[in-house]
């Protein structure tokens, strides 16, 4: 392992489920001696990306939030979307997600939680595989040929019962994302939820995030919140530009 | 400098006016050979640190916001006041700012941001001294003696001519803050700004945050909002588990 590929490690022992870990635990999730893994956690400690509570515990710190404000695929597009997203959770009560693509897996960059609806996986900065939800199929229906291709030949892993596992299937789905505009996910990740997701179009009108909603699957018809989500992600996708989303105003004026 | 000083140079290369940047950028503002910053990129890059864009440029990625999730004092902290602050959004239509201290600074962890108001400077993850700002006044009232003092020793920054710069002013603002539980901050940092901000408690009844709102100074009586406000630290101290904010319920009926 390389210098930085030993710091880098002490990061990633990390993980949603183990945020406080002691020295010895970050040593040994990292593969390191206990020297190392002391010397490198202090330089994190003085750089601010760890910090430690009053056990001597470490978790990651604020210095990482800062730098993670500063990717623009992340909390930047997440501050420009802000107000549609408010308006689109205040207006439908269901949960809100904000996504772009990593790879093959989607990462969620906004997640507004609501309340007495069905419980959802989804939290800010996770990942999922991009078969499985409902931002991911809108993300993969718009990702280029050779992206498509992979994740087609690639094992698509089960979830629940309902999840799209066969090629062929996800094919036809992704067709139909492309064909209606909006990615339908029902129970894929979770059962009784239910995802609905549209593409958000950038400067050059390329598909660079999606936005969904989720509910319960008893608890409306999810295609009566089409309408209010895709003016939503239309209102993200003109202001970012997008020319397929500009202010039709404009045009009939000539501006 | 350190190997694992090195690295954390070219992450640190990238600045909020600066997140978008070409490989002989980052070797000058980390001060490292072209060499050496190329090949420590390449590391970020593979790890997900960085991500490059369509002309080889380098910007923050997206592992990055999945590790920053993981802050016990930032967006874990967000995401169980989040009802919270959407409530206060929507019922006071100002800027809603969840803020935490790091040593003489106060950090947003989460900034809800109002149209149709004053402008204002605050962005996640970003820092201001705790003098200039309500929410960095609510938590310094209530940090250890010892932080105080080393602030109240040091020089304090001027913003507007109506910062507080004065170490005797400032010793009497925080025992006002203590004595009310509301901190008020008009035009410290930006004119036309006025702040109010209320701590937060944890398990241990100890300040851990402070939620403030910030409106136009022509607006509205700022105070008029400090009940809606200190109702929402409140159940956001609640939530956290702070006995001082205990169900009142439960004492009644001798849970």
């Amino acid at each position: 392992m390389t210098a930085a590929g030993r710091l880098l490690a002490v990061l990633d022992a990390f993980t949603p489920g183990r945020s406080l870990l002691t020295l010895s635990e970050i040593s040994r999730r990292a593969g390191l001696s206990l020297t190392t893994a002391h010397r490198l956690a202090g330089e994190l400690v003085n750089w601010g990306a760890l910090e430690r509570d009053d056990d001597g515990r470490y978790r990651i710190g604020l210095h990482l939030l800062e730098l993670a404000a500063l990717a623009p695929r992340g909390l930047e597009l997440r501050e420009l979307a802000q107000p549609f997203l408010e308006d689109l959770f205040h207006s439908t009560r269901a949960h809100v997600h904000l996504a772009v693509r990593d790879g093959h897996e989607v990462v969620y960059v906004e997640t507004l939680r609501a309340r007495g609806t069905v419980t959802v996986l989804s939290r800010l900065g996770q990942r999922w595989p991009l078969h499985a939800t409902g931002t991911g199929l809108a993300l993969l229906a718009h990702a280029g040929r050779e992206v498509q291709e992979q994740v087609l030949e690639a094992p698509l892993k089960r979830f629940t019962h309902r999840t799209i596992t066969d090629a062929r299937e996800l094919r036809r789905v992704l067709a139909e994302v492309r064909r209606t505009g909006v990615a339908v996910a029902e129970e894929q990740l979770t059962l009784e939820a239910v995802a609905i997701a549209a593409p958000i179009r950038g400067a050059g009108d390329e598909v660079v995030s999606a936005l969904g909603l989720v509910v319960h699957v008893d608890e409306c018809e999810p295609r009566a919140l089409v309408p209010v989500m895709t003016a939503a992600a239309r209102g993200i996708s003109r202001a970012l530009g997008a020319p397929s989303a500009a202010d039709v105003r404009g045009v009939v004026r000539g501006r």
